[in-house]
């Protein structure tokens, strides 16, 4: 493995947190995380590649929906344990619900409500609902 | 507990992790953690106040340097298991380091390098280095 894979401190599971931006507009699109696999792959392609906790597998970002997420920077916080990653955003959609950004409810008077319109059907994007 | 925040999906230790973003300047700030209590905290107080995992206390940021972070928004992701926090940064500082953003190594040619200044000392933050 490189050095710079190595600078990162993964944590017990060998994984870090990684926040998703968009490049231009600075909408913090997603939360995910990356191994060190992932992270190496992600460099490698130019393009957003994570750990998919759920599947256990990598999971290389708009595989299924087209929307990749192509790498602008990508940097490391200060203790070395987390991952920032500023992209352009294709489709302008990160969300699986056809949204822009994952973080599309906000606290309301005490009730999280939605506040971002979906851009695109997810049946059109998967050809299936999620 | 309030119906809010059991809406987090609080992961096996009772955390949520946490990105805060300047909500001027769109620039992510830090990725940090929360439990009930803090988030709680937060919203109560108006101000960041996350679950120190060094410390394992609660920490109120700024209650040392003075760089509170006051909430302009606060959201959640789609799957309920990542926050996002809008925020004023008091003194447009929210690293321990001095920096603006924690996240100021960036990835250049297989290594990473400090991209953004030291906009006060340590030492005169917190009268000490840190």
């Amino acid at each position: 493995m490189s050095e710079w894979l190595e600078a990162v401190q993964w944590n017990g599971e060998g994984l870090a947190p990684v926040v998703t931006q968009d490049a231009a507009s600075g909408r913090v699109l997603t939360l995910a995380w990356m191994n060190r696999t992932a992270l190496a792959e992600t460099v490698r392609r130019g393009e957003a590649v994570y750990w998919s906790r759920a599947r256990q597998r990598l999971w290389h970002k708009g595989e299924e929906s087209g929307h990749v997420q192509r790498i602008v920077e990508l940097r490391l916080d200060c203790d070395g344990d987390a991952i920032l990653l500023r992209v352009e955003p294709a489709g302008g959609i990160a969300c699986h619900t056809g949204r822009e950004s994952c973080f599309f409810q906000k606290l309301d008077h005490g009730a999280w409500v939605t506040a971002d319109p979906v851009i695109k059907d997810p049946a059109l994007i998967y050809g299936r609902t999620p």
